[in-house]
């Protein structure tokens, strides 16, 4: 019988680039999803897939979604990757990131405990950190102090996660996402500025002065590895890391005149002031990534050329 | 008109030391619990106290109890002192601490905000840090791997706090306590030791081998760290320090021996296996406090003598 795996926020942009290589792996993959911001046209059909349409912040709702999994076989492992992703909104009202973004962890373990499932990997977030500054990110870095309800609520999930896996998980996989980009763009900057262009496409605004500098990954070489770090075979429960390019990352100012270059050749580009674009946003940060290359990973592409890679896709996905 | 000081928790074991001081202080204090171990006998008949109880787990109670605060005049100040304190319970059911120990400091928060409260002071705990081994834990220490979920809502707390300061709270102190012993005492090891002699004078069952080391604070230095934190001048935000003694702690064993020794003399001491009492229990840890010793304070007694001066206030509450 084949076993079970269950995605948490399969619909999402994450999710539809994951699923299918779980597939692939001949697994039977369910999904679950609150069709939120996640289109169920942004997975496929196979006959191997199941889409539940779930609140997971919602306990019986989970506990609904994971009798239904576990009806098609033994439930082996969950890929959490539900969140709130429009941090402003998060930082907005409290309740937003505390029940998308926490509520849904909390739940999933519980209902993980309930069902005997072992194997828990997570979508965390570079968030977590707060804003350090200059200094170089690394996983043993501390205190965290984030600064967005959003990377509250991401610390919170490790944390659950973390404590669990002491009482009922065996293996628990915490990723540290930075700035990921490719298709299908549901949220973030690439797609705000596409979609600023098409209502007016003689001028973009930027949010702040362009000098915020971050780290992109290419969505294809985050999927790459998280499989990595799941097919690790040593003894320890959790493992914690950051996943990103080894470069310092891009300037928003750089994204904005890539994006012009590609589907407004003609526009200007206008900025604000100040280096943080809203409440919660970090404005610079380097990521060291020395635990995920000593698992063999590389990114195939730098920040920049994640970045232009996925404003091709992203357009083309747009229409362009 | 005096400045109200919110307490939340404040009938318990930390709040019935803290409270007398701000009350000498002039303030006038409103303290809410929810009495499931604090005792309104714990705390003094003052003009300037305000005992409410309320479960600030809930949001309407607990805006319910700001309410009240407020109408005695301007709230200057919250400290958030409630939480879960049996650890085995919320290991067994993770509820206990999603909604004791976190959702408290999450509805908190939230009515901080709406009452544009700025001052936030918050109990955390060394076990956040989880089971680092022989690691010196100070605060710049990550990643944060709790094995309780009581570790995981006090780090979920900080978190909380910290994206708070960053939107809406001008100054946020997180405290990681250690072991802290003294009176009122509700629960603890030196409690628990004195009510298992009372029930079989001729012999202690202790947990464990009796290896574990751990680190105690006298209440009373406790009390001192924090308001000596919150008097800081400088202008960060967020200030989070470990509040510990300076020596490597004390063993369960030479606890067991202290106690047998003050209320049986002639209790003979059996032990278990393993090193660890229960599941999330961190059986060894040495905390620095070179962070509380640049601010000039000093716990007055070691490890040692806070278990001793503890053990006999504790045998005297319980009529020894």
């Amino acid at each position: 019988m084949n076993q079970i795996i269950f995605v948490a926020g399969g619909a999402g942009f994450v999710g539809a680039n994951l699923v299918p290589r779980l597939l692939e792996e001949g697994a039977v993959v369910v999904v679950a999803d609150n069709f939120c911001r996640g289109l169920r046209d942004a997975l496929p059909h196979h006959e191997r897939l199941h889409v539940i349409e779930a609140d997971l912040a919602d306990r019986a709702a989970t506990a609904q979604a994971f009798e239904q999994a576990a009806a098609l076989g033994p439930l082996k492992e969950v890929w959490h990757l539900a969140a709130n992703s429009d941090i402003p909104a998060g930082v907005e009202d409290s309740d937003v990131d505390f029940k998308d973004t926490f509520r849904t962890t909390f739940e999933l373990l519980r209902a993980m405990r309930a069902h005997g499932v072992k194997h828990f990997h997570f979508a965390s977030s570079s968030a977590v950190y707060g804003d350090l500054g200059n200094q170089p990110l690394h996983e043993g870095l501390g205190p965290l102090l984030p600064i967005s309800n959003y990377g509250a609520m991401k610390l919170a999930s490790e944390a659950q996660a973390s404590a669990a896996a002491e009482s009922f998980l065996e293996r628990v996989n915490l990723f540290r996402f930075p700035n990921v980009v490719g298709v299908p763009a549901t949220h973030g900057v690439i797609l705000d500025f596409i979609n600023k262009l098409a209502r007016t496409p003689d001028n973009l605004v930027v949010l702040g002065d362009g000098t915020q500098q971050k780290a992109y990954l290419h969505v294809s070489d985050l999927v790459n590895a998280m499989l990595m770090v799941r097919a690790r075979n040593d003894s320890r429960k959790v493992e914690l890391v950051n996943i990103g390019p080894t470069d310092e990352g891009i300037t928003v100012r750089r994204i904005a005149e890539m994006v012009v270059a590609r589907v407004a050749p003609t526009a200007t580009l206008s900025f604000g002031q100040g280096n943080k674009g809203w409440v919660g946003d970090v404005p610079k940060f380097t990521y060291l990534t020395d635990k995920m290359q000593a698992y063999g990973w590389q990114p195939s592409v730098s920040s920049a050329g994640a970045v232009e890679r996925a404003i091709d896709e992203i357009a083309r996905q747009q229409g362009h």
